[in-house]
């Protein structure tokens, strides 16, 4: 059951201009679900991406980070469930590569202009030509209007389809931004790689893209965990049509660029939220905030060593207001210099320590009364500086272990 | 069930001479169990120790420190379960002190000459005055065959008392070593920070001890991992009696002196690895190996980044052979320069994969022989130069959960 999360409407995701959405099933995966999505992008986009740091990344994300570096342009997406192509070595590249230029050729574009995206078992071999022979029927049902079948076809142990929209105004015009993501945990059984994708109509210069979606995951995808697991997969790509009409942005002061930001980032916040809030067996939904910190960096790094730590999200599963758990991983969060005097430590409106030790008048009743609550913001103060950071997560369930511990079916 | 470890039998255990123990119960706990556990020590001793690298270390670790600093010798070591008298302020180290003032009272030494030793939940003040009323009966009923008792008595929710003996000869002779570790997670509900203490009756000159207990943690304690969580009382003593009568150790050249080093490794590390068998809801112990590495230190990078995988330690409790987590692990590790293309990775002697990728001859089935078993070692190779480095831990099982989601009682 996922925290406080309705599947979307697919009346209130906005379509958007430039960009057509086709859904179909290739077989890859054995269960009888839709497992290829292809988005088709008119020439007038601007795209950029940001990948996972792991270093055993996975061919297509190789493919990827080589086709954008070519600069040409982004035609086409092509995304399969049910294999991460990845730890497949030179053969897992040639499959990638072989899969861009079927798609290629049936659009009469580079094979450098589409991007493949896979995720899915890792150290098995792609069985790419199901999905090349899918091509043709996904081009013939490509619609504006299916994000919502996007959300649904990227799911893999996902419980509900993510799916976001929101609008600006650009110089009087009105832009659209609609994004999906996917993603419960790290990889399969629970095939759970982070995806991510946002479009907009709104015109963005190209130099723009890549900086632009590095801005919007740091605000967003990069400060979510489930399991702390980083995936050989994880891919967030931002599209923009240019198809609202208005000037291209070249610059973020320009008059209403900063509010198409802004609805990108919210929009990117709910898709990286959502998967949380769908996380591998999660029931509740933490935030962790930071203040207090001489710079952001020393604050998420003790924001995740707070979301990390098994024994603190089992102590949230378990509404146990052991809060002890919370200043030790501060403690272990690796700051050289911590003064573990200055600590002070809050469950929402419950101020549980103070100056590193319980605070007098901290009642165990009121620490319960917020554990029990399916959203929860712990805050820690180190008492170093002014800077502050967010990390978002889920508890530790039972359910994570099932989930995870299920024989590859 | 602890995974292939016994209760030690008590007639095995070397007594140490210069060492005498008392375990009595204070009522810290309010189980009907011993919770004090006195070390009395000859002042011909040299003491050693090193602590949790925790920032947020507890009043005793604190105390402890000041204490070995101090340079009187240590006469008494006073360990109590039940609480951690950690995050609990200038109010905590008042408590540990008192304990010690009243433990140097009642030998007549000096309260520098005592260190307090504390494991249990945290954020809750010591009851430090039940602690001192149980220290005469505990030096009334001081043995030096005690360490089987000593091993029980400072138990927590570990299942079975770890103790270990050893014996190797210095100049002629014979000397013997003993030594009791205590641990199974972190901290309480599980009240399982890591203790761990070694004696022998060799002479050790008092200006090697503090770095003989860190090279010795380094090739034990520091070398497991439960749940990735560093406690904030975790502390590790040694104590050298001097009382076998051969001339004092000066410089681990001497004759003889390597192969005691060697019987104190030895101990520690099987008590080390203990604490593993014996984790909370272990039922797999693993040794993970990395070889190939440039320097010992992202070796070791490495083997915690699998160690602390809970998508790796859930597939070896499924006894999944699901090996692309162990690879996209080895990925997030964080060595920058990482090349997939030149890493193998073995478990026990199945080739699963060569260069990065799936290895033409490796078979799920042989995968899933070696998951099966009870002890595995994982073997990564890196192919980046010539140093190894080794970790050792537990699955991670349901009963983890269960044993950690469970409210305090």
């Amino acid at each position: 059951m996922p925290v406080n999360l309705l599947p979307p409407v697919a009346a209130a995701l906005h379509p958007i201009d430039g960009v057509r959405i086709g859904v179909v099933q290739a077989g890859v995966r054995k269960a009888g679900r839709k497992d290829v999505t292809l988005l088709l992008i008119e020439p007038s986009a601007s795209v950029g991406g940001v990948f996972t740091q792991n270093r055993f990344c996975a061919a297509p994300v190789q493919v990827c980070r080589e086709h954008l570096a070519a600069g040409h342009g982004v035609r086409a997406i092509i995304v399969n469930t049910g294999n991460a192509n990845a730890g497949t070595g030179e053969d897992g590249l040639m499959r990638a590569r072989a899969t861009c230029i079927a798609v290629a050729q049936a659009l009469e574009v580079a094979p450098e202009q589409v991007l493949p995206l896979s995720t899915g078992v890792i150290m098995e071999p792609l069985p790419h030509q199901r999905i090349i022979d899918a091509v043709p029927q996904a081009i013939a049902l490509a619609r504006a209007d299916a994000w919502g079948e996007a959300a649904e076809g990227i799911m893999t142990t996902d419980t509900v389809p993510k799916a976001f929209s929101a609008q600006a105004q650009v110089q009087g015009v009105t832009v659209s931004v609609t994004g999906i993501s996917k993603g419960a945990g790290m990889i399969r059984p629970n095939m759970a790689t982070m995806l991510g994708f946002l479009a907009t109509d709104a015109a963005i210069a190209p130099e723009l893209m890549r900086d632009l979606a590095f801005e919007l995951s740091e605000g967003s995808f990069n400060r979510v965990t489930v399991d702390g697991d980083t995936s050989t997969n994880d891919s967030f790509l931002v599209i923009a049509t240019g198809r609202a009409g208005h000037a291209p942005i070249t610059d973020w002061a320009q008059p209403g660029a900063m509010a198409l930001k802004n609805a990108m980032l919210d929009v990117a916040r709910q898709l990286a939220q959502a998967i949380v809030r769908d996380g591998e067996g999660a029931t509740k939904f933490i935030t962790v905030r930071v203040e207090g910190g001489r710079d952001a960096l020393e604050c998420r790094q003790v924001a995740y060593a707070i979301a990390h730590s098994p024994l603190v999200k089992t102590a949230f599963y378990a509404s146990d207001p052991n809060l002890g758990r919370i200043l030790a991983a501060v403690g272990y969060a690796g700051i050289p210099d911590l003064d573990q005097t200055r600590i002070d430590l809050y469950l929402d409106d419950v101020h549980v320590a103070r100056q590193g030790g319980r605070h007098p008048d901290y009642r165990e009743e009121d620490g319960q009364r917020v554990m029990k609550q399916t959203e929860i913001t712990v805050r820690v103060v180190l008492g170093r500086g002014t800077a502050t950071d967010t990390v978002w997560t889920c508890d530790f369930s039972h359910d994570y272990v099932s989930i995870n511990a299920d024989y590859r079916s």
